[in-house]
């Protein structure tokens, strides 16, 4: 023993988050010492709390405190547009841009045939169900550009397009500020292969 | 609003630590809702416990869960020698070697004029108790390689050298798997300056 046990037990703690090691997590228990008692308590009841009180809307799928979530009860947004992301992240990625005024649907997950995972394992059915109930017109398929996420959206754009909702794929190209000369070849090819006329 | 407001709180308990910016906080926050509630609710219990659990141990300053801690407790240590260091994580580097079998004084800084912080602002009062009442034959002196460390050690030896008490400095030098080459050169000259025959 070279810690006394409440240390121990909270540098195992720590360790079990992603990217801290145990070095890392011992440095982060002795800091939590240093802390004002407030301020750990705080910490302490702020983790039970977000495990505790956040679900996943029963529209959308969204991460929230209240079913359903704030952006599926929102009366101002518009409903005829749902923007299919592959994370609860991909959401607050998107309402950070402001841009987007329609409405979500989370799918927690990609199709990945190597992982056994197909569209029963996420939220496709919830998608489909949802596409009968609500006048959507459009759906903006936002999974992630690769190789998942392209057969998730491949999938789901042959299984909606017999019902003649418009359905559409966010583009690939080069990011704003990047540069051509360090782009991939894959991603010049979808740039030039998705070039607009000016 | 992004976040439901339980994981904006978390968010804010994790930026608190050390090396952890926003980015990561979110990464962590988001893992923490993916883990199984009893993990979390541990976590939780493991926070508050340490803060609530722990105190300095009234005798070396050491980090305990008992007061007084289990080495200054521990008969089968040699209680003639003291290594004085500056940080509890100190007291288990030394720990960690197994070679020391004496105890220990924490002294929980250094001093320091730059900041303000002088000898009756660290446990230097109470390592000089200490020697009194104690039969304290050799004191090693383990502050950091450092200036603040160096003048808390100058300090410290000055103090208690007319006690007639043995004191000593952990040796400077290249760190073994080191590199001559690769040395500064006040590590270099310290290493010639403490050569030892063979």
């Amino acid at each position: 023993m070279y810690y006394p046990e409440p240390i121990s037990k909270l540098v195992d703690s720590f360790t079990k988050l992603p990217g801290i090691g145990p070095k890392t997590a011992v440095r982060l228990a002795f800091f939590v010492l240093n802390m004002k008692e407030d301020d750990v308590l705080d910490f302490a009841k702020n983790l039970a709390n977000a495990k505790r009180e956040l679900t996943h809307c029963s529209v959308c799928g969204h991460i929230t405190d209240k079913d359903p979530c704030r952006i599926c009860e929102d009366q101002e947004r518009d409903g005829t547009v749902i923007c299919v992301v592959q994370d609860p992240k991909d959401v607050i990625a998107m309402e950070k841009m402001k841009d987007y005024q329609g409405k979500y649907h989370v799918l927690h997950g990609a199709i990945s045939p190597m992982d056994g995972i197909g569209p029963e394992d996420i939220n496709v059915p919830s998608l489909i169900e949802r596409l009968k109930d609500e006048e959507v017109e459009e759906l903006i398929l936002a999974t992630n550009p690769n190789v998942e996420g392209e057969a998730t959206a491949m999938y789901i754009s042959r299984l909606v397009k017999p019902s003649g909702i418009k359905i559409s794929r966010i583009a690939h190209g080069l990011p704003v500020g990047g540069d051509l000369e360090y782009a991939d070849e894959v991603t010049l090819s979808k740039a030039l292969e998705g070039r607009r006329d000016l």
